[in-house]
């Protein structure tokens, strides 16, 4: 286990909240003192553009942002000009599927699953609105998994576009992407990975996966807000049309024609998010710190110690018993997941109720919302018995009725 | 003129660079620390995510969040639900053109001018090449200036689109947008207002503009990077396809179709950048408690005094000497910029050298790069003298050669 109490004397606010049971990390984790001071070295010391002054606080703001992306690249063995930084990874999935509108006809197929967040499987379902590509669902199997075998089965040489989530966010199973990867390949079909709930929690190579694109967000690894990372091989960046227009992205401008700079800059257009990159690049680095090793096995003894006792409370439904990442998404029988939710608010146990952004597998399950619980390096097990004793006492609550 | 002492003091990076020239706030705009703080508060105590969590962070982000919407809404006089949350003046006008690339057609006209930014006419130079509708320049007067007359020169009944800065970021000049949007209406045009430029200067009052949409960033007004602003009447927004799709911006998902919520959350797909949109908040209270008034009399002061010495200066051409809002574009003569603009770095006046973003009008003015130096509310008349006398060092190091 990880030294729990040295790491929450990194997470400032834990000084304002002492018993705070943080379980959201999976909507958004708590961020380090270390990520809020450069944020705010920025706005300090700094606060000016990058790329356009010709001065010297301009040329150290270009140098922290870049620095930045260099870090990023190194977190998933990439090239720097692969890696573009974006709103989050909503923005980068969009980004990829606005290019791809451009690049598929009717007849094509794009390959999702209900497993997706919507920012996975919406852009597509859209792109497939406008061009007329197929949108085709792996079925998932009994416990709501993608398995190659199902893939297999929907994978066509029609196939364009492979869009499937690394993790999940409700389920937290985790995807056979690389052997995913490989058959799509096979068909000359590019996959975009959603690796939103996947970064935070292992190591992600992302030149031996072969990944063609592969996107995060800055919010869920304890990074800052609005910044987020899409990963693109060079050569298929360089061949998408960009989708935002603006201040240096272009090259050349006349009065009826423009031309663009090459990846990453082509898809950076306006004055980017210097802090939220720079914060992003800090995130890393604490992460990097402490080491996925030590965080898998911190988040799976949480997981195992609460699942345990979760399972032993009669009236409780667990969906993903045998998740990997550490989510655990279940429900109070008969008792709708908001009301419960109010048991655990009152406890000061954060944790969500809804569909988690991802109707289609909420739909799948046969629920009309769910609580979901995410572990992650500043829980410990106190937390995980303040969780229990909170379930017990919401079950307790709603059988007197 | 403003108490420059005061305000100094409350913008850290002046206690890091106390003989800081700060000329590039047409860039960016320096941070004052009630600003600072309230993303580091927003980091150190919540952290977390907004309208997911059902918990009390949660809740109290998201008031945070929302308030920030409350306050964007009386600066512009609008309605809270008519504004969008961006990435900032780029993604917003982005978005504009992306929705009217599905409403326009061959034979419409978009009306726009050389002294756009490039984040104002390169989304319409797009719209223009994927629909057929045809770009229209309004010729720019002797000063390069757009007039009414201009302006009624191109309108036609194919006008569809108006899309033009309310103040010229090179010129600094204000466009006359009240009976341009008057005019544009009587042909039943929609107008789309950059006020980047104008944003940090003047009140705007979108109401009484009658503007169907506009558009400002929260980092050249004194906010965080990364955050911005799309005005956009509730009709029109809501008659719009949303640009980018995920959480939060959906109704409901079936496998094959989705529904869209109303504005402005159909236009925020995604976990939103929820320490932005705190400081823009902050920051527009912060300008509103200094009030516009005293900041166009101190800026306009600073910059007539600057103006008288500069044109003194014999070998100096002053490209827009009429200019209303404080925005000095110049060159030294026979000195390319990026060589002048070394002298300035060296006595650590920040300024900006380039195209500024805008080629055409840097074309227009028949150069490769200007310079350009810009005034605000912690600048005073040593700035000024600094600057004066790096011009008139530039000029003598490179008579020299």
């Amino acid at each position: 286990m990880l030294d729990v109490k040295k790491i929450r004397q990194q997470f400032p606010i834990y000084d304002f909240n002492p018993d705070l049971v943080y379980l959201d990390t999976g909507a958004s984790s708590l961020k380090p003192k270390v990520v809020i001071d450069v944020v705010d070295h920025y706005y300090s010391k700094l606060g000016v553009n990058v790329h356009r002054g010709v001065y010297g606080l301009s040329y150290e703001a270009t140098d922290l942002y870049e620095a930045a992306r260099t870090t990023v690249a190194r977190f998933l063995n990439a090239k720097f000009e692969e890696i573009v930084f974006t709103r989050g990874t909503t923005a980068s999935l969009n980004l990829v599927a606005s290019s791809y509108q451009n690049i598929l006809q009717a007849g094509d197929e794009i390959i999702t699953s209900e497993l997706e967040h919507h920012s996975s499987v919406l852009p597509w379902l859209q792109v497939s609105k406008k061009t007329g590509a197929k949108l085709v669902y792996v079925p998932l199997n009994e416990e709501g998994r993608i398995t190659v075998e199902a893939f297999q089965s929907v994978l066509t040489d029609q196939t364009k576009v492979v869009a499937l989530t690394y993790v999940s966010n409700v389920m937290g199973y985790i995807t056979p992407i690389k052997e995913i990867i490989d058959l799509a390949h096979q068909k000359g079909a590019v996959v975009v990975v959603d690796a939103a709930q996947a970064a935070p929690h292992m190591k992600i190579d992302v030149t031996a996966l072969n990944a063609d694109f592969l996107a995060f967000s800055g919010h869920k690894i304890l990074g800052p807000t609005g910044i987020g990372v899409l990963y693109g091989k060079k050569h298929l960046l360089n061949k998408m049309e960009p989708v935002e227009f603006g201040g240096d992205m272009v090259d050349q401008v006349e009065l009826y024609d423009a031309t663009w700079k090459d990846a990453p800059y082509r898809f950076e257009a306006g004055t980017p998010i210097i802090s939220g990159a720079i914060g992003l690049g800090k995130a890393i680095e604490f992460i990097e710190s402490i080491g996925f090793d030590d965080i898998h096995a911190h988040v799976h003894a949480l997981h195992q110690y609460t699942l345990e006792k979760l399972k032993a409370i009669p009236g409780i439904t667990v969906f993903n018993p045998t998740s990997e990442t550490g989510i655990i998404t279940f429900n109070v029988d008969f008792v709708h997941p908001h009301d419960a939710a109010s048991i655990f608010d009152q406890n000061k146990v954060c944790l969500r109720a809804g569909h988690h952004c991802a109707q289609l597998i909420t739909k799948w399950l046969k629920q009309l919302a769910t609580l979901r619980a995410t572990f992650y390096i500043y829980n410990d097990y106190a937390d995980a018995d303040r969780f229990i004793e909170s379930v017990k006492e919401a079950v307790r609550f709603f059988q007197a009725f």
